[in-house]
């Protein structure tokens, strides 16, 4: 078992990260301050995991909260059968969620846990690797409203985290994928020497070796911890985490939420990222073919569905939360393994990239 | 005018009382940082003060919720309207909230501001004696559950709070009362200076002279500053907050919301409280008129509903939130002016007290 400490001061928490590491209980009690402890998780993973768990609690008083599983229900109605469970059961100011699933259950739990009685405690026990790499550090909850994902929601941190690399097994080939693509991210953003490692090491991540998994589990939770550190409320820095995202946002946004998984959109806006900084003169073309073989090799697209248009894709990026300004910002890469920040981007030079990702483009529906 | 500054470190603000003080534009508009602002207000409050405020923004980009008056409309339907209506008129995270109304204004509006993109900034101007002494300071947000108050919120801090005492001139005269119930707990949890001074200048504050009123409103504000700069998220000092309050909720909840204002409530509450320290031999039989006959110059109940039993008024005490342990835990006062904590109340003494409240009640509905 392998532990990452995340440093924020009075809300630093540890990472522990192993395969099977549930069968130590102590991990998941010690952050645990009453006997009250409310389980939230999803129809999908109660039946896989949550009697392992109840098992692990048996000397507390456990309410369960099962949510249906997917983004579709992240919403108000759906948080708020969390808030009247614990009411009807009485949870106090001292009781503890526990949140069993993806990033879903992870971000409405979180938020229930900051809101609840104006905040209570809460631990992440995530089941998807993306989850397991994205979720688990930066502190971000919430739901999504009509009008926009992840709109209403606030910043709590967990207690603790624990990523149980065993859990993975469970998980559908195009979730492991989609996971691997924010692991990507992280060697390209800001870890060259991790991204070598990840090309060396790809085919056995897609093999589920659980001591690869957990190296490139901690080392990804690693960069973004620093990177959260440094910038915990999202001023400049932490913006750099959006690698590949504006992209993807706008391809997740045309084709319809689920039919691309966010990590693979995330995973063409990557490549697309890759080839705008090579057109910006940062990038080799040998630089590009790496990026493009290394999602490949995840099962990865490395192209724009190719029935959108480059209209669509710069009506999507305007709106996007991330456009501050008027002005198109992007995150792009200087060098492979270091991403910054740019708002000047020619526009031909942005249509041009898209055209030519269109035209090479995948089928639209995966 | 006068200017407060609450101590919060990086959350530290000002709050500055005065009559007419509104006509200052720049004391508004040095808190707002983008174009962008959102006025939240009811029905009741919008016709009289929405257009000086509106006035006053001429030169931003301002959008208007207006909700409907009343604790009943405290729950999540009615807050979705704020957030519908930033969305709707694409407010970022740069944008300000400004809540124009009474406590139920303030707090959806701070919950708003809370959760609305994970935070943005908010200014309160209170428009009711009670939203002015009370929920100026403090932080505290949120909106109610059907099963429960203020279940569901979070601490956020404003960035300014403007209190004009001449909005006072169009409240009615018993929810002015209401709002002195809070100023004289000020006087009596922990400032006898001021309980004096109150007790003297009491047909003053009644008659709304303005001077008198401003500076009730800014000791008040101070004792309750002082108090929660010793500690923001209520551990132990800030529970003195409560006096009279166990007592208050549970006359609120038996006789229904509504019936009985808060602060009416609290008023007979604070009375039940001093009588209670009298048994418990802290407080003189004249220092216990001396409260009763303060709270009678405000107009205020000193004696609990002749409708109610003890055993209504116990039910209703240990399900009250602020009961921790199982013990009911009091507020109660060591000598006028200084208030404490204590879990020492033998139960046939609560219950004596509390008959002979009832004894003497005033008539249920008031």
């Amino acid at each position: 078992m392998q532990t990452l400490h995340v440093e924020l001061g009075d809300r630093s928490y540890p990472i522990h990260i192993g395969a099977d590491l549930l069968q130590n209980t102590k991990l998941l009690t010690a952050h645990i301050k009453s006997r009250q402890v409310c389980i939230v998780t999803n129809d999908t993973v109660a039946p896989l995991y949550l009697p392992a768990i109840q098992s692990a609690l048996t000397e507390y008083d456990v309410s369960v909260v099962i949510l249906p599983d997917g983004e579709a229900h992240k919403h108000w109605q759906t948080l708020n059968r969390i808030f009247d469970q614990l009411l009807a059961d009485r949870h106090n100011r001292n009781t503890t969620l526990v949140a069993l699933g993806g990033g879903v259950v992870g971000d409405m739990t979180g938020f229930a846990a900051a809101s609840y009685q104006r905040s209570v405690n809460f631990i992440q026990i995530p089941t998807t690797l993306l989850s397991q790499v994205d979720s688990s550090v930066g502190g971000k909850t919430g739901i999504n409203h009509p009008l926009g994902k992840n709109m209403i929601g606030a910043f709590h941190q967990p207690k603790a985290v624990l990523i149980d690399t065993l859990m993975l097994t469970s998980l559908p080939a195009r979730e492991v994928s989609a996971g691997l693509a924010e692991v990507i991210k992280y060697g390209l953003l800001g870890d060259a020497e991790f991204l070598t490692w990840l090309t060396d090491h790809m085919d056995r991540l897609m093999a589920l070796e659980h001591s690869d998994l957990a190296y490139a589990i901690a080392r990804s939770c690693e960069t973004k911890a620093r990177i959260v550190a440094a910038d915990e409320r999202e001023g400049g820095m932490r913006a750099l985490l959006n690698l590949g995202h504006t992209f993807g946002h706008a391809i997740e946004t045309q084709m319809g939420y689920g039919t691309w998984l966010h990590g693979e959109a995330v995973g063409a806006g990557m490549a697309i990222a890759a080839e705008l900084s090579q057109a910006m003169g940062w990038l080799s073309s040998r630089d590009v073919t790496q990026v493009r073989d290394i999602l490949q090799r995840a099962a990865l697209p490395v192209d724009a569905p190719d029935t959108m248009t480059v209209d669509q894709f710069i009506g999507h990026m305007q709106v996007d939360k991330k456009v501050l300004t008027g002005r198109m910002r992007f995150v792009l890469l200087r060098a492979l393994g270091q991403a910054v920040i740019t708002e000047d981007v020619p526009d031909a030079m942005l249509r041009e990239v898209l055209a030519n990702s269109i035209a090479r483009g995948v089928a639209g529906r995966r």
